[in-house]
């Protein structure tokens, strides 16, 4: 726990944001397995007073089949309280006319079947994992360099994450790179952009300091929250365990 | 030409070093094609009282096997007049003792087979083309992030470079996706590191103002000998033609 305020957050607390890689479930083969005792935790803070909503930088999968993964693994959680980066970045296509050219996991393409797709001019990645090969990078990138003025979105911009056999690049590596080559700025939509926080406080009603954010990520969830005011506090799973700060 | 001292220039100037990729060939299948009149330029330079060396980022083929394409393509050029990462980052690794993990073209690999490779406390990425698939990036990345003091050498730091059908992303690219995972600043060897220059403008026996770079990357070619106190100058083939500024 970062803030030194932290005894006096109770008074006040109302809403808990949870993250859910690497504090609810760990990714892995098969859709990875929850995090012991997680279960149990969502559970006893749906029957308490505090608001709960849930907040992912997952790009591999539509929020459908996510929480279905979730719910298989044994979560009480509906899609309705869960806020990622495709829905809220198809929001930002439509609202400023940008057709995307999609670097994105298989799984993540539903999401944007109502986005027209044709002639890009911009560009969207997000966890692609085994789809961020050379020639899709390329691709992207060609895109990109080919515009007037290159826009790049992404979902996140994570450093890394951990899966099943050890850690893994994540968006936010691939960003850089795309950042680097076309000599721009990508916008991050998703944790830890301040907007993306912001739906989801104005979902649950409720201003900055009445809500907690829960994560194992310390730029991401930690200091993404903390930007907005929110109390942030970081777990000691996920990739926490992985790396030592 | 960004220097106005130029038409001073040519009174001291007593050495020239050219870019090879975009200033001598195009690079792309089979080898790529000489630009036109390039091959008779060279041949005029060799003719004249200038010194001439060739400096390339070039890190897809080991020294020997570049100079043997270069001939082809009809150029006059021999192994000692050229200057590439692989060699000085060898000399590197082995005065301060560094055994790499290599992510490079399998093309490059000869130029480290007197490198002692066992238990990598560094790594090493050169421009590797196909080989920058996702697992390669995660082994790369899982080495450095499992290092107590990650060390990352990239042989060059370029942006993008022309292959035959359009413009395909440089090393530097996959260095800075590194770099943010990792947060790490990288080493680079090569163009624009003026240690690089340096030790072309020793082999000339030659000051810094006596010599003229030229090359078609405003950044590692023109700003990297301008840096060092050399003039630079830009051509119009290779990338210029595909990206204007």
């Amino acid at each position: 726990m970062a803030d030194t305020d932290w005894p006096g957050c109770g008074k006040s607390l109302k809403g808990v944001i949870l993250d859910m890689c690497g504090v609810l479930y760990d990714s892995g083969e098969g859709g990875g397995v929850a995090i012991p005792g997680s279960i149990e935790a969502v559970k006893k803070l749906k029957a308490s007073d505090l608001q709960l909503r849930f907040c992912t930088n997952e790009t591999q999968l539509n929020r459908e089949a996510f929480v279905d993964k979730l719910k298989s693994l044994g979560f009480d959680i509906s899609v309705s309280e869960v806020f990622s980066p495709a829905p809220a970045a198809v929001a930002v296509l439509k609202e400023r006319g940008f057709r995307p050219h999609l670097l994105v996991y298989d799984g993540l393409l539903p999401e944007f079947d109502s986005v027209d797709k044709t002639n890009p001019n911009c560009v969207v990645i997000g966890d692609a994992a085994e789809k961020f090969t050379y020639q899709n990078l390329n691709e992207a990138f060609r895109v990109l360099i080919g515009l007037e003025k290159p826009v790049l979105f992404s979902l996140g911009g994570g450093r890394y994450y951990k899966e099943g056999d050890g850690l893994a690049l994540d968006v936010g590596a691939y960003m850089k790179a795309l950042e680097y080559a076309c000599d721009l700025k990508a916008e991050v939509v998703g944790k830890p952009s301040p907007t993306f926080f912001q739906s989801v406080l104005n979902d649950m009603g409720l201003q900055p300091h009445e809500a907690l954010m829960i994560g194992d990520d310390l730029v991401n969830d930690v200091g993404g929250a903390q930007n907005c005011g929110m109390k942030g506090l970081q777990v000691r799973t996920g990739k926490y365990r992985w790396v030592m700060f």
